[in-house]
């Protein structure tokens, strides 16, 4: 379903700036300008302004922004004015440090579940939670009302771990595995790749040495 | 430095399509058109050709692409018709994923070394690496010829990390912590935010809810 009209590095850079609102407040700051917001996090100050644009009028001109005003507005449009239960499925290394992960509790995700189908790991301990067996999903799911899943398992196992995972009414995915995953439109999937940004990297890296010469 | 005049995101895409290109290439696909890329992917036939056309002029009209050629030039724009050895600092649940991640070294990544300054994690294994004190980097970097490094530490720690591995010649950076480092302007850092991309998911949830109000 493709209903966004928002742009997705908008949603992005929003994600940012929150995170960027979140600092000043925990210091103290009570207003902030769109070339300070524009400063801490690098991109243009005009790029701030278009991109908070999307969501209506904020701040007073010459004065600027509200700290906790906007940081209370940009939660609320990504949808972090509500806690986010997640399950998770793959017990392996990636599976472990995305349970640990502080970055996901920090902005009110939690995950609640970790699911394998390895013999060897189900009934092991992740932090808190029990490595669960795959049907245990459906009670899991209607339990803590879970709406998003993430995906941690090796490629070949992925595709068939999604489907499960729509069969039992998750809206969508944060898929790990290095595949694309084939299914229905309404599903919101979106994939994690850690080696993209290292060939964003790699292609820098390459186009300075290629201007040098 | 800003000298980059391909955009990011065509720089993201043409990392997708490569690894489109293998699975093809592996499969026996010899020719390929913008368009089964683009489904492949999921991006507009027009996008891919776009994309393509920064680099120059591919295939045949009517004909399409050889595969193994796209995806060997692919390969060479992104900086990957070469190995790159990587450090990594942080051997905690995070970086012991990162070591075992099968992304890196399907697309020539290979992490030489793991890096962490607890006494309790030097010296203890992760797969073949050893965890080496800090102090080793400098030798590491001029053996391997390293130039990328990986920061998977505590967030109060990164920015130390990061001017470290500036101070040893490193000039580039993968940031896994979540905040935002301070360094001259011609290392390439990048960061990976693993909850930005599950806040567009919360983001997409919630515009879907309102347009059904």
């Amino acid at each position: 379903m493709k209903t966004l009209r928002v742009p997705e590095a908008t949603v992005t850079r929003l994600s940012i700036y929150s995170r960027f609102l979140e600092r000043l407040d925990r210091n103290g700051v009570t207003t902030v300008s769109s070339g300070e917001i524009a400063e801490g996090v690098g991109v243009s100050p005009a790029q701030v302004r278009k991109d908070l644009a999307y969501f209506g009028e904020f701040g007073t001109r010459g004065v600027g922004y509200n700290v906790k005003d906007l940081l209370r507005y940009t939660l609320k449009i990504l949808g972090l004015d509500q806690k986010w239960p997640l399950i998770l499925v793959g017990a392996g290394n990636l599976g472990f440090a995305l349970c640990t992960y502080k970055g996901f509790n920090d902005r009110g995700f939690s995950i609640v579940a970790v699911f394998d189908n390895d013999l060897m790991k189900i009934g092991k301990m992740i932090g808190h939670l029990e490595v669960l067996p795959m049907e245990k999903m459906p009670e899991v799911i209607e339990k803590h009302n879970v709406r998003i899943g993430i995906i941690a398992v090796p490629p070949r196992a992925a595709q068939d771990v999604a489907e499960y995972m729509v069969k039992n009414g998750l809206e969508a995915i944060l898929n790990f595995a290095p595949i694309t995953l084939n299914l229905p439109e309404k599903i919101e999937v979106r994939n994690v790749d850690l080696s993209v940004k290292l060939e964003i990297l790699t292609f820098n890296l390459g186009f300075k040495a290629a201007q040098n010469l």
